[in-house]
C-alpha cells in the first residue's frame, strides 16, 4: 500500500518504520523541519528494503497515496483535514488520537456531506511510552497491542474498516472494532481516569520521608503521573464528556471505602468493598481464545469488540477475519 | 548475633535466610507445621555456612536469642508478645508489621512499665511482593530497601536502636530512622492509599472491551488491586487513624479534576491541577547524596529521616553512624 504519514513523534514515526519495514510504500511529513531531518537520517541507515521517503509538505506527502494517517496532537487534526481536504485527497484516513468522539465530528464536518462517511476510519493504537519523538519510534511497538478502529454502524465503509484492519494486523496488532462512543468510555476507564488519580496519588508523597518510603506501590501506582501534563491535560480534557462519569464513580468508590474506615470494624468493612476491584484485577488481562474465522458484517463485528475480542487478519478478498474472543 | 524469627511468611523467611547468609545464629518458628518443615529442608539445601535451626515452639526458638524478629500478622502479634513476655524473654524484640503505631501500643502495654521502653524496636522492611510463603522468601530481598526502624524521642533505648540499625543494614537494607505516627502516615502515603485507589480503579474496567485495550496505565495503576483482599483490609483498617486523612485529600484532589472537567476549557483547566503530582513523580525516587558519618543522637536520626535519609552502617563502638541524604 502507499501511505503519507503525517506527524512523526513516538506514534507517527514507530507506524512509519514499522509500516516501510512491512514493505509498504511510506512518506513521512512533520511540521518541525529538525525532525524531518532526523527520520531522512534514520531511512539512510535502515535497510535498503525497509526505508522511507520524507516529503516537504503534506500535500507532496499526500500526492501519491491511497492511506494517509495523521499522527499529530488533537488540536492540530482540524488544520492537517482542511489541507486534505482542500487540495482533493481521494485515499482513506486515519488518525492516532486516544480521543474518538471529537475525531469524528471533525470528519463529519470536512469528510462527510453525504449519509456515508466515505474514506474516513478513526484509529487509535493502544501503545503509549513515557518517551517521545522520532528517535524513540520502535517499528515493533505495535506487537500485540490492541488498535482500535472506529466502526460507525450505518456511517463507516466496512470496505475502508476492512483495509486498515489488513494493514494493521500486519504490523503485529490487535484491531479492534467499536464506535467512537464505545472507545472513549473504554479508554477513559482504563486511561485517563488512571492518569488523573496517578497525580491525585503522587501528591500526597511531597514530604521527604514518604519519597523515602515509597516502594513498589507507589512506583506502579503514579508511575503516568511523570507523564507531561500538557498531554493528559489534553487526553483528558479532550475527552471530558466520557472522563466525567468514570472519576465520578471512582470518587464514590473512594468515599465508600472513606465511610469503610470509619465503621466500628475498619478492616471487616473493607473487605467487601475491596473485592470488585480484586476480581477484575485479578482476571486481567483477559486470555486469548482460539482463533476463528468470522464474515464480517458491522453488527458482527462490534459484537465482537463489546465482547472483549479483536480480530488479528483479513482474508485477501475481504470475505472473512480472523477473530479472537477472550476465553 | 543469636537471632529468633517468629512466622517464616515471605518476610520472616527471607529475614531467616538473610541473617544466616550474613554468618548470624538463626532459629526460626512458625505456627504451620508444614512451613517448619518446607524450612527445615531448605536449610539441609543450603551452604553449610549459611544454614538456620527449626524450633518446635516459641519458647525453645528465643531460649538461646538475643534478638527476636516477630514477624507474624498484625492480629497474632499480641499473641507472640504476650508469650514471649510470659516466659520473661530479656532480649530485644522487633516486628515486621505495616503500621507501627497500633504496633508501638502493644509493646507499651506487655514491655512499657518503667518510663523507657527497653528491649523494643519496632520494624518495617518496605519490601513486598505479589508473593507469599516461605517458598517466596528471598535472601536479597532487603538489598537496598528501606527498613524502617521506630524511635521515639524520651522512650526508644538508643543502643537497641543502634544494634537493630546494624543488623538491617548488614542485610544491605537502608535503616530509616522515624517515628510511629510519622512512620504511619508515610505509609498511608505511598503504601495504603495507592492500594485502596487501585482498587477503586480497576472496577471501573469490568466491561469486557474496556478490559480489551488495558494498557501500561492499567496495568501498573491497578498492579496491586490484586493482592489478596485480607491483606489490604488488614493494612489499611489497621492504620485506618494515618489512611483517613490522606484519602480525604485523594477525594478532595479528585473532586477540582472533575470541577476543571465541567470548566469551559477542561484542557487548560486540568494543567495547572496536574502540576504538584507530576513534580513529585517526576522527582522520584531521591538520588541518594554522600554517605557521610553523623554522631547518632535521637535528634540527629530523626531529623535524618525527616529530611528523607537514611542510614547505611553503624560503627563497632556504636558512636558513628553512615548517614545518607537524598540530592
Amino acid at each position: 500500500m502507499r501511505v503519507a504519514v503525517i506527524g512523526m513523534g513516538l506514534i507517527g514515526g514507530s507506524v512509519l518504520r514499522a509500516l516501510a519495514a512491512a514493505g509498504h510504500k511510506v512518506v513521512g511529513f512533520d511540521n518541525d523541519p529538525a525532525t524531518r531531518g532526523t527520520a531522512r537520517t534514520a531511512s539512510a541507515e535502515a535497510p535498503p528494503s525497509a526505508r522511507w521517503q520524507i516529503a516537504p509538505s503534506v500535500s507532496a506527502a499526500v500526492a501519491d497515496a491511497e492511506l494517509c494517517i495523521v499522527a499529530v496532537p488533537l488540536p492540530a487534526l482540524e488544520i492537517v483535514l482542511d489541507e486534505l481536504t482542500g487540495r482533493g485527497f481521494g485515499g482513506l484516513i486515519t488518525d492516532v488520537t486516544s480521543v474518538k468522539v471529537p475525531v469524528l465530528e471533525l470528519a463529519e464536518q470536512y469528510l462527510g456531506g453525504s449519509q456515508r462517511l466515505a474514506g474516513f476510519v478513526g484509529g487509535h493504537p493502544m501503545a503509549g511510552r513515557e518517551t517521545s519523538g522520532f528517535t524513540a519510534a520502535d517499528p515493533r511497538l505495535f506487537d500485540g497491542c490492541a488498535w482500535v478502529l472506529g466502526l460507525e454502524p450505518g456511517r463507516t465503509m466496512l470496505g475502508d474498516w476492512l483495509d486498515l484492519a489488513d494493514l494493521v494486523t500486519g504490523l503485529g496488532a490487535r484491531a479492534v472494532p467499536a464506535t467512537a462512543a464505545d472507545h472513549d468510555r473504554a479508554v477513559a476507564a482504563i486511561s485517563h481516569v488512571p492518569h488523573l488519580v496517578a497525580s491525585a496519588v503522587a501528591e500526597q508523597a511531597a514530604a521527604p520521608l514518604a519519597a523515602a518510603l515509597g516502594a513498589g506501590s507507589f512506583r506502579d501506582g503514579t508511575r503516568v503521573a511523570a507523564t507531561r501534563s500538557e498531554l493528559v491535560a489534553a487526553m483528558c480534557g479532550g475527552n471530558a464528556d466520557a472522563v466525567r462519569p468514570v472519576l465520578d464513580a471512582v470518587i464514590d468508590s473512594l468515599t465508600a471505602a472513606r465511610d469503610a474506615l470509619d465503621a466500628r470494624n475498619p478492616i471487616a468493612a473493607l473487605r467487601p468493598w475491596l473485592a470488585p476491584g480484586h476480581d477484575v484485577r485479578s482476571a486481567w488481562p483477559p486470555v486469548a481464545g482460539e482463533p476463528l474465522p468470522m464474515r464480517p458484517t458491522v453488527n458482527a463485528l462490534l459484537d465482537l469488540g463489546r465482547a472483549g475480542g479483536w480480530i488479528t487478519g483479513v482474508s485477501k478478498d475481504r470475505t472473512t477475519v480472523t477473530a479472537v474472543r477472550p476465553d
